[in-house]
């Protein structure tokens, strides 16, 4: 059994098919966790229920004794402890799950939710490579692209609890058509599905029929076979990553311009593309920013593990 | 006399040809201002001298009962107290304004400064009409575009005290020539000036020679020409206002993404066009939103009378 502490924590990251809940110590490992499937529950009552059960599973004896339970997920808002509107998650409409939560387990000191790309910032701050910093910007490159604004130490939740949506900022006018409807939006660029539309996009403009991205159908193929390729050299995957890094140089340009943070934190699957993606990256950044923040933002990819950060993220966010 | 509340302020407003200095009442009103000029001092030391003779007049006996001087400039810096390398005024390089104005004036509470758009901020927070906001954003038009971000009741002065830059975000990829040099940044399209731009953009388009633009220079005509204009019916005037508020719709709705406040106030000659800039924003600003911020931000004109806004905004700096 672990020490209580007191800086034991516990974080819980809700995604469409699975959620985590695990343990977290005060140096950021992940001392237990579990799994529930997300997926099978229509009725969210229920889903806190299994939750809470797992709960006092994996936090044991030391539940009393946390200083709070983080939770992560998708449309998720920290003012009002609810879920609202998921597209992904099994329940819809309007879910209280903070409430729900806080009555199955009378005894935890803290419960708090808010968005998985803030609760990432949140582990960066906490336990990665922003220790210490107090305006830094984090983004999630994944099916779509989230971020989580830190300014003076505190998360930028907003009027309403939903700021940080730089994915929805504008690239390109009249662009590709993002997940949300709009067209030209950073998402529709520069996450996962986006790097994959641009592989799709340049094997049209060049008919490179030997590229390896020519055998796999748009359903297969993914941001991970691009970033395998390139690494191979594969002169279209290497395209990909050279447009990718030259249309994030210019979201982040943006996103400095508002917010100057002292660095942004890059987390997710085309992190693996390193030098393929970080290059071009910084070599057109300064070319949209003001003089007086050229050379000055670090950019990087995050200080999280892949595999816990979720779960480490959401932790943090009641420490 | 005035009485001595302890609610008093002075405020600052440097600009490139003029300093305007004035006593501020608890309402917001400028109680006394005098003004000098900016332009005839390129020494730094000399220009303090001369403004801290011009303070002791104009607070009279409430300087040592001031709640401080608040200075608002262009590229003052909030953290460093210094205005640096201001291409519009006289004095070059670093000039460490603070510190020489509180080496001439020992018995005032506080100086501060920062730059003239997030003075303006304040200025809507303390004395406008954005009492009681925690989270909003000031935008003013002018020669260039400048904005105030309020998160959670404070201003974001972000890592070094440049953040607020909203005017240097990307409007159009590869579009117009910005003042800062790098192409399609929201200022060389929505500021006064860009105004100006946008209506010889469309006499180039329609060879409008009937049009009351078609008779001045490039050099001679102005945003508050165009607004007469378009007042008066002309149809490339109205136009221009199409644009302009189609343009900045774009660029409030990036501005929305990132912070989610309450209500966006816009400040500066061209809010004087009043609906022919207001309607076209409002009908596209929610083409640019993510639904869950649709119909929920208030856009309107600041509530600061245009004549005193930039030193009752300096003021607030320190109330």
């Amino acid at each position: 059994m672990e020490k209580s502490n007191g800086k034991l924590s516990l974080g819980i990251d809700i995604g469409g098919t699975n959620t985590a809940i695990g343990l977290v110590a005060a140096d950021g490992t992940v001392v237990r966790k579990e799994s529930i499937e997300t997926a099978r529950h229509g009725d969210a009552a229920a889903y806190a229920k299994e939750v809470a059960t797992v709960i006092r599973r994996v936090a044991g004896e030391d539940l009393k004794n946390l200083v709070g339970i983080g939770i992560g997920a998708p449309n998720a808002n920290y003012y009002t402890g609810k879920i609202e509107y998921a597209p992904n998650l099994s329940f819809k409409g309007i879910v209280p799950l903070v409430d729900l939560l806080k009555a199955e387990l009378p005894e935890v000191a803290k419960i708090q939710i808010t968005n998985d790309a803030n609760a990432a910032a949140m582990g960066e701050m906490v336990y990665g490579k922003a220790q210490g910093m107090k305006d830094f910007v984090m983004i999630t490159l994944g099916t779509g692209l989230g971020s989580g604004i830190i300014v003076n130490g505190k998360l930028v939740y907003g009027h309403d609890g939903f700021a940080g949506e730089v994915g929805h900022a504008m690239l390109i006018r009249g662009g590709r058509r993002c997940g949300c409807g709009v067209r030209g939006h950073v998402e529709a660029y520069c996450s996962a599905t986006g790097i994959k539309r641009t592989a799709f996009e340049l094997l049209a403009e060049t008919n490179a029929t030997d590229s390896a991205l020519a055998n796999k159908s748009f359903n297969e193929l993914t941001a991970k076979d691009i970033c395998i390729a390139a690494n191979q050299g594969d002169e279209i995957a290497k395209q990909v990553f050279e447009r990718t890094g030259e249309w994030l140089a210019q979201a982040l340009a943006d996103t400095i311009h508002f917010t100057s943070p002292e660095a942004i934190f890059i987390f997710g699957g085309p992190v693996a593309a390193g030098d393929l993606l970080f290059n071009p990256l910084m070599a057109h950044l300064d070319e949209y920013l003001l003089p007086v923040f050229r050379g000055k933002v670090k950019v990087m990819a995050s200080g999280l593990k892949p595999g816990d950060a979720a779960i480490v993220g959401a932790a943090a966010l009641v420490m």
